[in-house]
C-alpha cells in the first residue's frame, strides 16, 4: 500500500494560518476545463457546462470513524475522499472537485498533515478531480475531517434511490464484508500490541481485508460501464452502512418490497475463512458490516442480458410490491424480515 | 434578536442516525428552479443553467471560533451560514445552496440541535438558499460545524482578488471593528458573571456591537447594487480576518501596493466610545479586529461617480505600484507599513 511516517517534526505554529494552507495545498493544480479558479480566492469558480451539479458531504471524526493507532494519515486522507466520491458515483455522476477541511489539535506536527494531504493528492490524481478549497483550524482535541465532493451528470442520466419498481433485479458490485473484517483484524492486533509491543504479527493472510478497510476504492469504473452497456439503473445507492440498511433505503424511497437471497450475496473467500476464525456469521457481516463502498442498484428485468455475464455484477434479489415487505430469503429457503443493523448499531450492541 | 432556550431535554440517542437527520432537516424545502433534489439521496442534484458555480467552505470549532457560554445556538447556526455566504458575495455571486455538517458530543440534547438548525433555517429563508445536504456525527468532545456554500455567477461578472490596478480606488462597505468590540463586551460580561452570577448587566448601550458579533449579516445587497450601478469592481474580498489582512491579500494577489488612509476608515460611534472605555486604539481594532463580513473592493477611478454618493460605500484609499509598498497613512500624515494582524494573531499576542 503506502509507505508511511517521517522522522522530522515541525510544529504547526511555525506556519501562520495562511502559510499552512499554502504549504499543504500549494502543489494542487487544477484542470482548466472544469475548474476556472481553484484554491486562493474567497471561493472556487467551476464550470459544469450543460451538466447538472451533484454535491455531497461527509464528516470523519477521530474516535468515532477512525482510530489513528492503526490508520496511517495518508490512508485516512485517501479514504476521506473515497467516502465522498462513492456518493457521487451512486448518483451515476462523475466527480469533478472536492473541498477538504480539517481541524486538528497541535499534537499533530506539520509532517502529519503533509501525510494526510499526500493521501488526498493521490486520490485526486487517480480519480481525476481538483481540490478547489477547504479550511484548516486548530481543535481542542482530536482530528475532524469534512470533505465535500462535486460531480457532473446529464439530467437524463441521474439515478436516484427512488426509481425501483416491483420485479426489478437487485444487483451489487464487487464483494461485501471485507472492510468490516479488516477492521476486526486491526482491532485484534491493537489489543495484542497493547499487551506485547514487540509482537510481530503476520498480516499477509489478511492483506485483502485490511486493504479494503484502510484503502477502499470508490467504483469509478461503474458509471462509464453503464454507459458502455447502454444501461440505466432504476435506482442506486452506495454501500457505506451495510447491505441491509442500503437495501431498505432503496425500498423506502422507491415504495417497494424486496426479496434478497442469502446464497447470492458475494463474499470473498478470505471473508468466509476469517469469519470462521472470529466465529462470526458471514451473512450478518455482509448485511451489516458496511464501509464496502460498492454500488447497490436495481435494473429492469429486460436489462438482465446486459449484466448477466459481467464479473462486476451479482444479482442478489428482486424488488416486490411494497405490501409484500422486505425479506431475506435464507439458504434454508426461509423468509425472514430484513432489518437495518448498520455498523454503528453493531458497535453499540456487540 | 432571537428568542432562545427551551425547557425540555431529549437525548440524542433517542433518534437513530437517520432519524436525527430527518428530524432536524425534515422541514427544509427546496426551490425547484435551482435544486432538482435536496436532502435524502446520496447527493443533491443542482441546476446552475448557464451560470458558473462558486463553492466555498468554512469550519467553526468550539473553543476556537465560538464560546457557547455567550453564543446562543440559534445565532451560531445563523452565523455559520453568514460566514460562508459572505465569501460567495465576495466573488460577486449569488448563493444558491448550502450543506451543513455538525459533530457534537452527547452533552447536547436534541433541543440544542433544533435551536442550531432553526438558525440555519432562518438564514436560508432570509438569504433565499436551499439546505441540500450535510452530515451529523457524534464527537468525543465539543462541537464542530462545517458549512459549504454554492453560488451562481455569470462568467463575465466574477470578481477575483487579483484584478486591482495601480490608481484603483479602495472601497469598503458598512463600518468596521464593531464585531470585535462586541466580543470584548461579551468576554467582559462572562468574567463578571463568573465572579457574580447574579449580576444583571445593562447591555443596551452595546446592542449594535453585540449584534454584529452574535448575528452578523452578509452583504447580499451588494452584488445586485453593483448590477444596478453598472459597476464591476476590479478586485474584491470579504473582511473576515480584518481590514489590514484583507487589503494585503488584494495587493498580493493583484501585485500592487496600497495607500490606506486612517482618517477614512468608517467607524460606528459606539465603536469609538467603547474603544475609549477599553483603552483600545479604534484604528487598530478596525484594521485587525475582523469578523465584520463587509466587502472590500477596488474600482477604476473612472467609476468614482457611480459610488461617491452611496451611503453603503466609503473610499478608504487607493492602490499603487507594487514597488511603492503597502502603507497606512495616519491622521498625522505619516506613512507606516501596513501589517497583517488578524484576530488570531491578536489573541495570541494580546
Amino acid at each position: 500500500m503506502f509507505e508511511n511516517s517521517r522522522e522530522s517534526r515541525t510544529d504547526l505554529s511555525e506556519y501562520g494560518e495562511f502559510g499552512l494552507i499554502d504549504h499543504l495545498t500549494g502543489n494542487f493544480g487544477i484542470t482548466k476545463e472544469h475548474t476556472l479558479k481553484g484554491i486562493g480566492d474567497d471561493a472556487a469558480v467551476l464550470d459544469f457546462k450543460d451538466e447538472k451539479v451533484v454535491v455531497t458531504t461527509d464528516l470523519l471524526v477521530e474516535g468515532v470513524h477512525f482510530d489513528l493507532s492503526y490508520m496511517p494519515l495518508k490512508h485516512l486522507g485517501y479514504k476521506a475522499v473515497m467516502v465522498n466520491l462513492s456518493d457521487v458515483f451512486a448518483m451515476n455522476a462523475i466527480p469533478r472537485q472536492i473541498t477538504v477541511s480539517i481541524a486538528v489539535s497541535n499534537r499533530f506536527p506539520v509532517e502529519a498533515l503533509e501525510e494526510f494531504y499526500a493521501g488526498i493528492e493521490l486520490a485526486a490524481k487517480l480519480y481525476k478531480i481538483d481540490v478547489v478549497g477547504g479550511d484548516t483550524s486548530s481543535s481542542t482535541s482530536g482530528m475532524m475531517i469534512s470533505v465535500t465532493a462535486l460531480g457532473a451528470v446529464k439530467e437524463e442520466d441521474v439515478v436516484y434511490r427512488s426509481g425501483a419498481k416491483p420485479n426489478d433485479l437487485l444487483v451489487v458490485t464487487g464483494d461485501l464484508g471485507a472492510a468490516y473484517m479488516g477492521l476486526q483484524i486491526l482491532e485484534r492486533e491493537k489489543q495484542v500490541f497493547n499487551v506485547n509491543p514487540n509482537s510481530q504479527p503476520d498480516l499477509d493472510p489478511y492483506a485483502y481485508l485490511i486493504e479494503r478497510q484502510l484503502k477502499p476504492e470508490a467504483r469509478q469504473d461503474i458509471p462509464p460501464l453503464f454507459k458502455a452497456l447502454d444501461l440505466k439503473p432504476t435506482s442506486m445507492i452506495d454501500i457505506s452502512d451495510g447491505l441491509s440498511s442500503e437495501t431498505l433505503h432503496l425500498c423506502k424511497n422507491s415504495k417497494t418490497g424486496v426479496n434478497l437471497y442469502e446464497e447470492k450475496i458475494p463474499l470473498d473467500p478470505s471473508v468466509i475463512s476469517v469469519c470462521e476464525e472470529f466465529q462470526l456469521d458471514s451473512t450478518t457481516i455482509a448485511l451489516s458490516g458496511g464501509e464496502d463502498y460498492e454500488l447497490l442498484f436495481t435494473v429492469d428485468q429486460g436489462d438482465f442480458e446486459k449484466i448477466k455475464a459481467n464479473p462486476n455484477f451479482t444479482v442478489i434479489g428482486h424488488m416486490t410490491e411494497e405490501a409484500e415487505g422486505m425479506h431475506l430469503v435464507t439458504r434454508a429457503n426461509q423468509k425472514i424480515p430484513l432489518i437495518a443493523r448498520g455498523w454503528n448499531a453493531m458497535k453499540k450492541e456487540d
